[in-house]
């Protein structure tokens, strides 16, 4: 993962003149401030772990476990929100953890948090270092130095049960090294969120994500079956059976706990026979409108494909995966309006063709008509759009997106709700930066569907203060609809003041309760997930 | 309900001539003890709630919603564990709760739980009064009283939202009453377990209840979407979509969480279309192997039926939803070995037969014949069984069930391994009762599935005691083979130990920081879900 953007820098994207031109004319994107060129242009907050502790964590994980550098602390520094990698064109020093601790056994994370708890030393889990949520940010200004606890050694395949169809995997895979040990056995997680190519498993445990694929294979939340966490008051083995009702089920406590709660050191996975078919096809409805109908339908009656997605007109209008198309000749007359669909289908040859003939009778049916090539355009497109952001950002504009989810009666108002707020507050300020909004339908289910939006502004000198307010009057209209503040990309410490909203006083008081019991000196991942508490450590027990 | 018994006095079985002779023949049965006649045969330990209190809590609900008299103590006082139907048999005094109050809305709920928290009197939720695992029957001798919040008057269609298919709906609603609300609709929940026809909702929720059409529907608590919680420190409101990445979900704790954390008042419900055809049929295999490779088969790559369970060879043998065919004329010549699968599907017509030929070939390719009739009889008499359970305790056998689920590649251990230990237990005691053990496959999922077994044998003098006994084996062997406690019958006061050693001592310590969050003044149904603290109340934090 490159240290000043997104993925790999061989991959980056360059900005057609065409679009370039449409960020002039159509937002106002004037000269933006480029990502440091150079290591030594970004300046880190200096390391204050006491030295002390530094070697006696080191001498836990001995000397290939342990890193200290600038390059290392700063790649373990930030996630990959639009704030993050705008705080890295600002110049500000950044906050870094003082030492990178990989260990190599639950063992080993059971010692490092016994220690740390001991000293009073902060630990951030770190898996791929993708957040987009402020996930790897801690607020640990009350303790005496933060490490990052990078798990990319805990990688192995522990187990294989094909009666089952379950692989035990180590945390620290990432996605294409987990998929790359299951092909050989014939199997697939089906997990492929945008993160995909750099997130870790554990990371997409602990945040509960949500792959593009997960009509067919499942959130990933769903695919847990078994889990072992090494916590600060000791281990945690859940998962006997694939459900039970042997009270609360604790998996759903750890999944979404953000490394708040302890660290996840092995998963039991659901897996996938991997598919031999892949198609991906592209459907036009003539509206919004229509094309949620048809999906609600796919969602609630079947049959379900593997992909399912639904632009809205603006998105569809300007299809980010595309830039080279963006703005170009114009073509209006020739495109017609509406909005395209995704609809994706994995499987074996005979199941892909004959889900894939019964869906089309469906789609037609709402009025949609085959778009040739946006499937294909889609699947090529489908990981690139983070490096696009960079340089987009590079470019002057201000791009993040953002996604919540609702029952399906709710959708169209969050639809509206969310767009009007976020335009209402890049446009009512002084200089107004009126943006263009995109938005589709990322994820269905029979009740309810998320949306995914997609912010595109010209940067004011502080870009980061101009998109948090854009954010918040988002969350802010979210919550007021009864929505979730987040699908997918966690809670972290972006989404704090809402998700506590959320859940409410008691919910609050009650995840607290947990995290005094599986972390008592509270030293996991301070402010991610729940805010830091005023009164740290206050162990007098009940709601407060 | 029957306070003597299961459900509707005037379904009671007959036992034929034909079965009471084989259990004579076959299991030495002698006479039984009947269960008492007449409410005036059975004593209950008298009420001690403080008179003062007492009007305090009634002054809350109204006249019309208290009610002390011994009648209705005795209808709140047990489940229908056959434990429970034998101390009715036993006559010793059974503990009752000294007041049944029911609440007819979400605020009386929350007053009367925080009088009982102020007067120190245990509270136990109360549904339908099924439970199999002494789910009403809370320790609560450190309390100065025992009170039933009965929620029978919370039983409102409050909400339906047709296009999310959402129906909320109140705890105290019956399956038949919620499926009546809901057919005037077109739709269904599709949750059918046995016992269906007597309990609520808020016990389904409560309980983790799976039905016997969990495999096309989906179990009770993956169809909860949202739903609103009394406890003594607030109120919780939990589930703005179908699916969230905001942090842990909330949802899973109260579900399972059997009346111990808070007090369901409100459950919003995924609904499906009512179907409009049902066909059930009876496959035989010729061995079990072969048939639970069938259903994992199903299971794991489909199609789905709606219904799927599988019995074993001596269940098979032994049908004992048809008691007049069990031990008539032999009839071996004539009926094959192996055994036979349920095998259901509801929906549309035309799904039901398109889905009905795919699984036939399924079927058929692992060697399965069609039993004709067998899906209809089960079908009539898939209620019954509890029925013939208070026959045969009448007639002096001992009958009970216990289920549990594991990952398929755990299953025929797991099959052996339970049936041995209740068989040895039942067997090496002086004098052996050599039982006869049936055993099904219940619920599947791709990664597993569940088994039921029916254990029937003699009664001894103290039936009860020789009960625990094979239940215990059983319990300790589940464990051992790291399967769950429980799949659907829930934990009550009969798993607790077993539960609390399979959640681990850190599990249990995270439950309860979680119940003193919620249940500051531990007043929820004391000694159900958690074992009662030596030390109730101690409020010094962290795990103990």
């Amino acid at each position: 993962m490159s240290w000043r953007g997104w993925g790999d820098p061989a991959q980056a994207a360059g900005l057609p003149e065409s679009l370039q031109r449409l960020l002039r004319d159509a937002l106002g994107v004037g000269a933006g401030r480029p990502a440091p060129e150079s290591l030594s242009q970004v300046q880190l907050v200096p390391a204050r772990l006491d030295r002390r502790i530094a070697l006696e964590l080191a001498g836990i994980v001995g000397a290939d476990g342990v890193r200290g550098d600038d390059e290392t602390r700063l790649r373990h520094a930030i996630g990959r929100s639009t704030p993050d990698l705008l705080a890295l064109r600002a110049g500000a020093p950044i906050a870094a953890p003082d030492l990178v601790l990989a260990p190599d056994s639950h063992d080993q994370v059971m010692t490092l948090l016994a220690r740390c708890s001991a000293r009073r030393v902060a630990v951030v889990p770190f898996g791929g270092g993708t957040s987009v949520v402020g996930g790897v940010e801690p607020d640990a200004a009350a303790y005496g130095g933060v490490v990052a606890l990078d798990l990319g050694r805990l990688a192995a395949l522990e187990r294989f049960d094909e009666e089952s169809r379950l692989a035990t995997l180590g945390p620290g895979l990432r996605g294409p090294e987990a998929e790359r040990l299951l092909a050989e056995r014939g199997y697939t997680l089906g997990h492929f969120p945008q993160s995909f190519e750099f997130a870790t498993l554990g990371g997409f445990a602990a945040t509960r994500s949500s792959g593009q694929a997960s009509a067919g294979y499942g959130r990933f939340d769903e695919l847990v079956m078994a889990m072992r966490v090494a916590t600060p008051a000791g281990t945690l083995e859940l998962g006997r059976a694939p459900k039970s009702a042997a009270g609360p089920d604790l998996r759903q406590l750890i999944l979404g706990s953000e490394g708040a709660f302890g660290v996840i050191t092995s998963l039991t996975m659901a897996v996938h026979p991997a598919p031999t078919a892949r198609v991906y096809e592209g459907w036009r409805f003539a509206s919004f409108s229509d094309g949620v109908r048809a999906l609600r339908t796919l969602a609630q009656d079947g049959p379900r494909p593997t992909v399912l997605r639904l632009s809205d007109e603006v998105e569809t209008a300007l299809t980010l995966s595309r830039p080279d198309e963006i703005g170009g000749a114009d073509n209006s007359a020739a495109t017609p309006a509406g909005c395209v669909a995704i609809v994706g289908f994995e499987g074996g040859a005979e199941v892909v063709a004959q889900r894939r003939a019964e869906v089309a009778e469906v789609l037609a049916g709402h009025g949609a008509e085959p778009v040739p090539g946006a499937g294909d355009s889609w699947s090529e497109g489908r990981y690139r759009a983070p490096y696009l952001r960079d340089a987009l950002l590079d470019a002057g504009a201000l791009v993040e997106t953002l996604e919540t989810a609702c029952f399906w009666s709710s959708l169209h108002e969050l639809h509206a709700a969310v767009s009007s707020a976020v335009r209402d507050a890049l446009t009512n300020q002084a200089p107004p930066t009126p943006p263009v909004i995109l938005c589709h339908v990322s994820h269905v289910y029979p009740a309810g569907a998320s949306l995914y939006f997609t912010v595109a502004a010209a940067q004011l000198p502080d870009p980061i203060a101009q998109w948090r307010r854009a954010k918040a009057a988002a969350g802010d209209a979210i919550a007021a609809l009864g929505a979730t503040i987040t699908h997918h990309h966690g809670v972290g410490t972006d989404h704090v003041p809402w998700y506590e909203r959320e859940i409410g006083e008691l919910g609050v008081a009650t995840l607290r309760a947990v995290k005094r019991t599986l972390d008592p000196a509270d030293i996991l991942n301070p402010g991610v997930l729940l805010s830091v508490e005023s009164n740290v450590h206050n162990r007098s027990g009940g709601p407060r």
